[in-house]
């Protein structure tokens, strides 16, 4: 048959993640190129003594259907965790979401007829761009540098984007630069984004892995206008596989996502809903995400101690004071996926995430995402010094002399 | 803040069905209204003994992230069902989704532009309407009757229908109204898609439960040019509360959609995931339906006695050869929705769908859904009873005499 394809379609391609996702399957390959989590730190015994509970034939409901925003216990909870967290909501203001990734499915849907402007990060988390683009919107991107978003540049391109229609941000630990947006940026976005009437998109997975400095507020608690769409996520804090994340918002726009996630799945799965709040009740997540800080803050200790040891002068990267990532950025004419594919796949079996796919619309080769939280330490260390080891080979052998 | 809505936002309301939903949480309400399943047929203590060993230190990949696809061995053990089924495919040809409604979602998205068309049975799964009407087409309705949809009407339709985009259809014990599609249909429908060449998107959550006659041949089996699209679901065999459903559909077609499900939430819980197919390996998965069939053929039987005995002879139903509905007639020019809220609700706290809203364009108001498979059988014969007898006085005291 031939088969007519929705005009979104064309914007719906393969991608590197994609691709990735299946070269973490493979056993061989040390990869940084996920965003996973240290599965060593999953509570499995925790997790193990909720579910026998939780499944008793007194209890059956947690396998029977349930509101399609999400269990009323499970919200509360978060809407405590939030308020604690200096984002005064309450169960009425959120909708629960598989993982972060349907909060933007869901945003995308909301605001974006084609044509539509998408304010981001130049790079930008790649997975946004894979659920913005059925939506067919165009991108507006803004340079950041280590104080996140560049609030002048956004100025400057909210002028130039008169159909804009949301601006979309990582501001704790970026993915996948690592940086963090400063508080005066973050004022300052709320009052263009108010100026220009607007909404924002504030994603958050990674907000709980702070490593150390200050703790800044979030756009949602700067926000005066009911603005921005706040998402966070389970993934990182407890359990990716458990697909939870939450969507905090005002009214209507609160009520308009529900009917999407309704119309897009019905509902997340009551039982890991049910897990996770049983999770949340008789167990200390804040303990728990100390456990995960220390580790994750040492994974990134070793790595960058790595990289400043191991690579060539010329190779630089971030320093994340938290999240999962670092951005590395190699000399002017470095192509990394060629780099990754002709050299550090082939002789090293490490993989990291080419830059280019992360720019919005178009951006230099010579960048590559590390990702530090999901190996143990002894194979991390192992993996990035074979991988700085063939790029310092690669770089001095082929230098523009050889060319 | 003015929030500037995507132009599909519009054709995204709230439903009848999301109310329902909220009705079924009051306790005192006995609702027919729902699609639930009976609780107390949960496979509740096998579940608990296979999360008890998934969950373990050495086993943390179930709690990690996954393809997007869905577990291979889970794809596995539905393609071996499929095909046992007389619908062969492989693990390769098929797309773990969140529950059926997911696959809905994903296959509008794929083939639909705004003001395209899609033609449905006559009333129709609302559910699919509410998936459907995001991305903002237009429906042409078939009759259906007796035999499910009646290809004559449709062959007709489709003579008028230049934006078809796709048939959907389910062609199994259909919701609302129960009735299955005849042998000649399902083989003439696929002549006419193929005629038009169209998507078939076959929609089969109660296809298992059949408590009678002969089990029918997939639309999918009897298509020999890759152009049905099947969806199917756990929800109604194993547990809704596992958000769990396939896809299965050919080369280019699935292999879009699977980048769709990439971008809309990554992929499935791995924990359910995993713990659907350690129940598959483990337990006799047609045995347990077969006490499902058994209960629910009793059930329906209970619910088709009482509606006999008790419901005044004006009131027709149709008699279901499995599934979870029956489908109710009144006489005309009764309102099913003011009968529910001015009687049935306030002197009987009993509850249906009122018909309409299965109606994609319009239809009579005369018309209810009522489901007989999620309550006791106490609280079903005793709710349908009163439903019953109330119906008796109204229909008797608000008789044409007294208009």
């Amino acid at each position: 048959m031939t088969v007519r394809f929705a005009a979104r379609v064309d914007r719906v391609r393969p991608s590197a993640i994609r691709e990735l996702l299946r070269l973490g399957e493979d056993p061989e390959v040390v990869s940084f190129g996920g965003g996973y989590p240290d599965p060593a730190l999953f509570p499995v015994d925790e997790l193990r003594a909720i579910f026998d509970d939780l499944l008793t034939p007194a209890n059956s409901r947690v396998l029977q259907y349930a509101g399609s925003t999400g269990l009323l216990r499970l919200r509360e909870q978060v809407a405590d965790r939030l308020t604690a967290d200096g984002t005064a909501c309450t169960a009425e203001d959120l909708l629960i979401t598989s993982g972060g990734q349907q909060g933007l499915d869901l945003v995308a849907k909301l605001v974006l007829d084609p044509g539509d402007t998408v304010i981001t990060e130049d790079p930008t988390f790649l997975g946004a761009l894979i659920a913005f683009n059925p939506m067919e919107p165009t991108y507006a991107p803004v340079r950041i540098d280590g104080n996140g978003m560049d609030t002048e540049d956004l100025e400057r391109v909210l002028a130039d984007s008169p159909r804009a229609r949301m601006i979309y941000t990582v501001p704790d630990f970026q993915n996948p630069t690592g940086v963090t947006m400063s508080l005066p940026r973050r004022r300052r976005l709320i009052e263009l984004a108010n100026e220009h009437d607007l909404l924002v998109v504030e994603d958050t997975p990674y907000r709980s892995l702070r490593f150390e400095g200050d703790h800044l507020p979030t756009l949602r608690s700067l926000d005066t206008q009911g603005r921005v769409v706040h998402l966070g996520s389970f993934s990182k804090i407890l359990a990716p596989g458990f697909r939870l994340g939450w969507l905090l918002a005002d009214g209507e726009v609160l009520q308009k996502l529900s009917l999407l996630k309704l119309a897009g799945d019905t509902q997340c799965s009551t039982l890991t809903m049910a897990a996770a709040s049983a999770y949340l009740d008789r167990y200390d997540i804040d303990a728990h995400i100390a456990t995960i800080v220390a580790a994750y803050r040492r994974k990134r200790d070793l790595a960058l101690s790595v990289l400043d040891e191991r690579m060539p002068a010329g190779v630089r990267h971030t320093a994340p004071e938290g999240g999962l990532f670092t951005w590395l950025t190699f000399p002017d004419g470095v192509d990394t996926a060629a780099l990754m594919q002709d050299v550090l796949l082939p002789q090293g079996k490490v993989a990291y995430v080419p830059g280019a796919t992360f720019f919005p619309v178009a951006g230099p080769a010579s960048h590559a995402r590390v990702n530090f939280s999901g190996l143990p330490d002894d194979v991390l260390v192992a993996g990035l010094t074979r991988m700085s080891e063939l790029v310092g080979a690669h770089l001095s052998g082929s230098g523009p002399s050889n060319k």
